[in-house]
């Protein structure tokens, strides 16, 4: 299960080489891992009622040509693996205007309360257990 | 009382015309703010253990000459109005390194509980109401 | 004319007190400014090309209802005051999820070459100076 | 030759798990960056005056423990690796005020043309060159 996610680069994300800056990047694939989550019918608030949350543990960007101010850039995310206790997501960012690959990057993220205490999705919480299990099955 | 807060602008703060971009300044005042109440033993954590938080009401801000990346500015900052349900402070932005004034800016701040419930000072915790008034008799 | 911009407030926009911070309200508020003058057939590109810049002279924003994560909100943006040497937009920012006004603003803006030499785009461009005074007109 | 930057974590540089955002991250490691090219006499102001960037070609950074609002944080930073063409640099930060390791990194960065052209700082210019493989024999 691969997910789109598309939108353009505002004026606001560009730094003085007038291109977008590296930072924003993390927080585009944080936008399409929200609407991944959405789409797969697991939104953040049904997370956060079942007080789970899921706190990035690493992440690497790898990347490969710039974005510019307006450019319109798609984001590909899918989930690639899912262990109860971690899941990890990869990203392709492509500058749309630009017909170009952008970047290409994989984050993992574990689960824990609200209070930080690491936690099992499969042991707390059976439903959301099933939709992260079922979302990897359909690569 | 008019404390002085100094930093440098980051790389990350300007945008594609190599400025820093105006939506910082409301982000800079924040910093100068809450370094204004640390130094008037009111730190953030003081206010927040009471339950009182002091969101924004309204902000304007005069734009008179850029900030570049790496420029030293300091923002003088003191509060002007208080009223036990209200407080707003007045600030001034100078850019150090090209000496000239960069902005001015006034906001205002009601107070509010954690929940947003609007409270008075005055009533709610009189140690913080003198704090603040006595920052003002010193202007 | 008054166009309507729409979108999500993303996670990475809010802070502790779990609402989208202020300082946001003025990024949103350059998207729709953006997304306004691409409708009336000016987008930044040819303001740009024609070597005319706008950068904001003033901004005053009031803050009336927090947006939360994940809430839809939606900008309406018009041009109120156009001289030939500034221009002046007015914003309401409503939170559609919450069905409330969040936000009013207005922000003037000066034209200046990529240089930061104040011009007229009365003089300097007529094609523009014409798109500018018939957004007015149709108020 | 290991540098060392200090300050304090800012309010907006929070979100609404009362932590500082992870994106956030790559913007204080990118002012410890610069800090240490100011150390080692090799400002960014130098940098450009040679027509010489340095973008970034990957980063990768794993995350042990947050940071809070106003909690104080140290970044450790050296550079790793020089080739001519390519420098890496790998970076502690430390949260302070609760003396916790919070994130271990290490970035590599290219160098450009203002245009983006790739180039060879061991080739384009002696002085920058010499300045960066000393600060990889202090290690």
């Amino acid at each position: 299960m691969i997910i789109s996610y598309k939108r353009k680069a505002h004026y606001h994300e560009t730094d003085k080489m007038a291109v977008v800056h590296h930072s924003n990047y993390f927080r585009w694939m944080e936008e399409a891992r929200v609407y991944f989550l959405e789409k797969i019918n697991l939104p953040f608030t049904k997370m956060e009622e079942a007080n789970i949350f899921s706190p990035v543990v690493s992440f690497t960007c790898n990347y490969h040509f710039p974005v510019w101010f307006d450019d319109e850039f798609e984001i590909k995310v899918k989930a690639v693996k899912y262990t109860g206790v971690r899941v990890n997501f990869e990203y392709e960012i492509f500058n749309l205007t630009k017909n170009k690959l952008s970047a290409t990057a994989i984050s993992e993220h574990c689960f824990t309360s609200k209070e930080g205490r690491p936690l099992s999705v499969k042991r707390a919480n059976s439903e959301i257990h099933t939709l992260l299990e079922n979302c990897l099955k359909e690569n």
